[in-house]
């Protein structure tokens, strides 16, 4: 009896399965922390290691790219068939802070296999999701008897996302053209739940800004002059209550301008996820819900844009009392945007609607840090209809869809490169991202190394690059 | 011909100028600033050398008492007739801290006198309104020729009313009996300004609140959770918003219980003073007024109750950005109040409106600190009138009438003792109380002096101490 296709991926990943895992945890004892400047050395480490490693597994070109901070590897293996689609892989071989005395169970950078889960700082976040990428692509060709991927693979793993990706965009920009592709796969999301596969199809983006607000010269006696002159406390108390309507909707005036709205067909999506509130509440650290009227939690998180305070803070702090009316107040502000909400556009709302909200006599600056713009693949993208069968070939289970209400560095790509970006990730919620004993599922594992070898035939043989 | 009274009065004072202005200066040299430890001997010096000066003035009776903290100095003269009334004199004798480099142009603790006024620490708050009444006793002997004051006089000078008075009513209580009086005269307040004389006729109470609000048990991403739990810093600022209406009227319920409005007189009286509303806010160190509708900024400072942030804070406060739900964020209010306005009912009130005001999964908890009642005292009280007799005697000129907007610890004698509170004080906004280059000016100090020699005459005269 002859295999099928996937019963030849399926073969191949078990005969290389002891290896792959032992290649891992040999990357997963670098312990590169981009946050921790004595751990630079561990961060390049990590970088040749995985450039080696690429090179061993067949990419012609492996290179380990500078940055201002920390490298980069960028890794190319091109189709023999010149019309292939290029796809480009997102990843980062940074990891989290870790100690032992945090809570480890074990030595976070001496991975230990338990009960079926890899447990190492990055198991999940993200070496394991970058490292399936490897014997994916083997698996991929062994299956099919190619010499070449079926389509045009490019990888650019970086090394600082853990530190808010500080020199990404740099880098993007100034390797655009050895980055083209028709698309990227970010493989550092997740899924709903080992049960429950699941596709994202969107990030939120995000704009901030911090606004000081001035009254007087000094602080000044609350009881002299208490009642008689405007107090930036109470005004940066005012522009944070008037941040939202009754509604819990933002009231900054323009703010939903272009929002795309949730089709019908994506909120029954949504709502046929095993959505359970109390334990959702569980992991929010919280006790109720709160938000947009009209709109579920999870439509709240993934697909509504919010107006958010990190930080607030003016006048007197420490313990007992203080009658003064301070003399300055700030806030600082997250906006989270969804697609059709341009950054550039909230800046200038924002600005108009704060500059609009404030008493006479108090003073005001507003500064605005860099911004993430939302990036979205609609349902029916034909790149995207490729990951969602690769993976229910994988897990021969129906594959759902989510979105990531968090922003990340994927939309520098979309936005440079100028081309969807799709996620394909195997992680899910209790893998304890950023968190003691990290540990990634080897089942999952595995089923992302199998996803991957499908996807390159799919998308190979499915030429909608050109959508 | 024969001397009136009130030239003999000024006799008697001119005669006594130099020497009156040297027992000053010695005390002033002594830095009795009770807010810093190092300073504690000198602060019980300064209560010594008062106790004795006033036994050498005459006052049979001059004690030092302890407290917990800094000595006060009680000291007694009872008047020959024994239905005289019993008038109980407060100021204190600690200072505020004090330093050459602070930008004295001389040093702070080394008198001198240039241009007519003597620049001291202490100068103005409160030595030399205190000091004024031991030359104004001898004077009222002397133009009157007799052996004994015609008012039963008390003193209470404390040492601790610069850091706040903490053990100011226990020493009151402790000592009622002994401070019994009819009448209790500030001298620790000013006037409108040296060509308008002023009576003080009531200072505004407080009472301070801390309220913490706890949203997520630990901060968590506002990517992840944004938009569908309850930010903590957001209900902070939401209810600091929700302390006002649209008319900066105080919006708690039951805040404005029994509050004594200004009469139509009183609020003529105001609009008499020669207010300057330029120069008021550079006082202010303000750009703008702001305040409850229908009313000045004399009536918002010294006649309306008000409700003030002294501090927020909640979230990251650092530099750049943290893109957070903080987990916490607290306020702290305090509410200036007027005649007729309850601590304990603004408490309860506070602590009602708080609880509802407050969205599902944000618990708070709230503290109130020890609180000051208002004080008042009615224009046609006949001891007032004595003041404004008294003024008018010694400035020549029309006594119109202030109040204070802040609130001090007369209101605990007014409390404890159960006696109306009338203030005598000479000093002038330009004064620079707890400032660099702190004076006095000597004519208004001589004023002083003539102003307490003509009111134990006139209050001896009137008898109205069973009003």
């Amino acid at each position: 009896m002859s295999e099928t296709p996937d019963s030849a991926v399926r073969t191949y990943i078990d005969s290389h399965r002891a290896a792959f895992l032992d290649d891992l945890a040999e990357w997963l004892r670098i312990p590169s922390v981009s946050a921790q400047p004595e751990r630079a050395g561990d961060v390049r480490r990590s970088a040749d290691w995985l450039a080696a490693k690429l090179q061993e597994t067949g990419f012609p070109t492996a290179e380990v790219w500078p940055t201002a901070g920390a490298p980069a590897v960028f890794a190319e293996w091109p189709s023999d068939d010149p019309q292939a689609p290029t796809v480009l892989v997102y990843g980062h071989h940074d990891v989290q802070p870790a100690a032992r005395e945090d809570g480890w169970h074990s030595d976070p950078f001496e991975p230990v296999i338990r009960d079926g889960r890899l447990y190492a700082r990055g198991a999940a976040d993200d070496k394991g999701q970058v490292f399936f990428h490897t014997l994916g692509v083997r698996a991929h060709l062994a299956a099919t008897g190619r010499t070449a991927p079926a389509v045009h693979l490019k990888l650019l793993i970086e090394g600082e996302e853990e530190s808010g990706s500080p020199n990404f965009r740099t880098l993007v920009e100034q390797h655009a053209d050895r980055l083209a592709a028709d698309a990227v796969i970010v493989s550092d999301t997740g899924m709903w739940s080992a049960d429950t596969p699941t596709v994202c199809t969107g990030m939120r983006g995000l704009a901030e800004c911090e606004i000081t607000l001035y009254g007087p010269e000094q602080d000044i006696h609350s009881g002299s002059f208490g009642g008689a002159v405007p107090n930036p406390a109470t005004a940066a108390a005012g522009l944070v209550a008037a941040l939202h309507d009754e509604h819990a909707r933002v009231a900054i005036p323009g703010f939903y301008d272009g929002v795309v709205d949730l089709t019908d067909r994506e909120r029954e999506l949504f709502a046929e996820l095993p959505f359970d509130e109390e334990r959702w509440l569980r992991t929010a650290r919280s006790t109720a819900t709160f938000g947009e009227a009209g709109h579920s939690t999870l439509e709240r998180i993934w697909a509504r844009p919010t107006a958010e305070v990190n930080g607030i803070g003016g006048g007197y702090q420490g313990p007992g009392s203080k009658t003064i009316i301070p003399s300055s107040a700030m806030v600082k502000l997250s906006f989270r945007l969804v697609a059709g909400q341009d950054p550039d556009h909230i800046e200038k709302v924002v600005r108009a609607w704060a500059a609009d909200a404030l008493p006479a006599g108090i003073r005001h600056e507003i500064t605005f840090g860099s911004a993430t713009r939302p990036c979205l693949t609609p349902l029916d993208h034909p790149a995207l209809q490729s990951v969602v069968r690769a993976m229910g070939r994988a897990f021969q289970q129906p594959v759902r869809f989510t979105r990531e209400g968090g922003s990340g560095p994927a939309a520098d790509l979309q936005e440079v490169l100028g081309v969807p970006v799709l996620f394909l990730g195997i992680s899910i919620p209790s893998d304890g991202w950023h968190a003691p004993n990290e540990k990634v599922e080897l089942d999952l594992l595995l089923k992302g190394v199998e996803t991957a070898a499908y996807l390159w035939d799919d998308l190979g043989e499915n030429r909608h690059d050109a959508d």
